[in-house]
């Protein structure tokens, strides 16, 4: 394979790229999510991303861009595809915990609940509405639009949401070791809930169970005029989902091959069952001469924050998977 | 005069259209702002102005949108052009009390403070540079910019801040009666403390006594690459003043011909020692068939929510003074 699985048949002028942010206190559950020092700390990771991809460096709290294992985060890829490409992100609060440090276009929503207890996103509705507004509004002065996002425990809620529309998806994660016990048994306890109450409609299991960024996501995908790419593996895959479910026409989704390959994870079978096509970034960490990032390659971190996205953005604009690759490498080895 | 004092020597393919909200505490302060019902309830005029101009009613209070006197709000006639244009306009959260009920750029501010007591914007620096931001990413997709405002109480700290300038400014108002004693106390009080203090650079200067409205703009003025059009009046001219002081170019300034025609006021002078360029556009509300927009005439509301400059940039779009006032006739009387 080379670095892109497949040319995306797509002209542009104008691209524009985002990154949707937002929590679920599913990451507080120990065990679910791994970015963040800590199980609480996860809630902050968001707009830590968003600062690092903005200002280039974490001033706000005394934090590294890498993972607790030493990866370089996702979010460090993005920065660096950004700053090649000449792009300034847009980021989208859908439901933070934390203030965001760096602007952001607001929704005004409120972390997704824990939905084995609780309804996930109460106003999912309102929350699709404020994202048709966004893709209206992106739609007036761009032809193509990367959406990414960064959600901690966000695979765990596209599990439930995967589920709760029919599809036998396994889920990747950005553990190493997949936390399954953990996200089989939280999926078990959404779904007793949804059957409960004979929930069907995709937007009610959004609100039972799915988590801001989702109803944002497909608020978006409902108005976005132009090309609109999908940057992100399972998570993306529920927001296809959705929108299948509502009749809506599938956008591209754009990955890292780490997230295909990962064994505990059924990302192309889920893919083909939803019509939904998937283009996989090689960038080839395995030989790119830093450890951390040759980890994705065994399965860590693997995506996030539209990484995928951004390194395929990179490509269409004509960057070269060389120049690529070194400018990924540099701006790793300078947070080192 | 026609429509327009003089038409721009502009050209553009994609503009965009945005409102900063803010808050400044001097609107509670009885006497200061005729922006709402109460003093207290003037600090929700943004989040309904802005919501009236998305959605096209106010649905969350049970308010209607015109002022306590009976005046249609310029909300209304923001709203009226941007339908108009076919342009979705996009709000910037400055710092406001009150959430907003669409979508916002929020650069995470807070209301201003009473600058006869406090540091009105004690982050004002960190505004500026999130400001920066957001002038930068439009600049990406978009050549013209008009930026309006909505700050009720807005005039008062514009007052004061031409004043620590060296501006022999008077401000106007939309009060019919413009409540000149208040505010030249106000302003009295808010200088005695920047003298005290021996402030005299711009930043400092919105610092003690301008607003986050202020801040942002001049941020975006400073990053912005395309046509920026600043429409709104005195608060405006405080922020050309702030970007005169900082040496940057100035932008144009559209307002409208009711805000030049304020005896209480003398914006043109202040522009003319400012060194600013002045646009107005005299839609003929004397004779449009509505009494309430007849009273902008007698000195009543004259502009706000970058009412002018909505109505500049319709003729800018080639819709002539007729269609634009029959337009504005049919959204108000929509209201009744």
């Amino acid at each position: 394979m080379g670095f892109l699985s497949e040319i995306p048949n797509i002209s542009f002028h104008n691209p524009i790229f985002c990154g949707i942010l937002a929590n679920t206190l599913l990451s507080t559950v120990p065990g679910v999510s791994g970015a963040g020092a800590t199980p609480e700390k996860t809630l902050l990771t968001p707009v830590l991303d968003a600062e690092l991809i903005i200002r280039g460096a974490i001033t706000s709290h005394p934090v590294r861009p890498d993972t607790p294992t030493g990866c370089p985060t996702p979010a460090s890829i993005t920065r660096a595809m950004m700053n090649l490409c000449g792009i300034q992100p847009l980021f989208i609060n859908a439901g933070l915990r934390h203030t965001p440090t760096v602007p952001c276009f607001d929704v005004y929503g409120s972390p997704g609940q824990d939905p084995r207890f609780y309804d996930a996103v109460p106003h999912a509705q309102d929350l699709v509405r404020k994202g048709e507004y966004i893709g209206s509004i992106l739609s007036k002065n761009s032809d193509l639009l990367v959406v990414g996002e960064c959600v901690p425990g966000g695979t765990t809620t596209a599990l439930c949401v995967l589920r709760a529309l029919g599809y036998e998806a396994s889920v990747s994660s950005s553990f190493v070791n997949n936390p399954i016990t953990i996200k089989e048994e939280i999926c078990r306890q959404a779904l007793k809930r949804i059957k409960a109450d004979a929930i069907t409609s995709p937007f009610d299991i959004i609100r039972y169970t799915g988590d801001p960024m989702m109803a944002v996501a497909v608020g978006i995908a409902q108005t976005y005029a132009g090309n609109l790419i999908l940057a992100g593996g399972t998570q993306m895959l529920a927001v296809s989902a959705i929108l299948k479910a509502t009749g809506r026409s599938l956008p591209h989704i754009v990955t890292t091959s780490y997230v295909r390959d990962d064994p505990s994870a059924n990302v192309r079978e889920v893919a083909g069952q939803i019509g939904v096509k998937i283009i996989y970034v090689d960038p080839g960490f395995g030989d790119i001469g830093h450890s951390g990032l040759a980890r994705y390659c065994i399965g860590e971190v693997k995506e996030g924050m539209g990484a995928g996205g951004a390194m395929c953005l990179a490509c269409l604009l004509g960057h070269s998977p060389d120049t690529i690759r070194k400018t990924i490498l540099a701006a790793v080895k300078a947070y080192c």
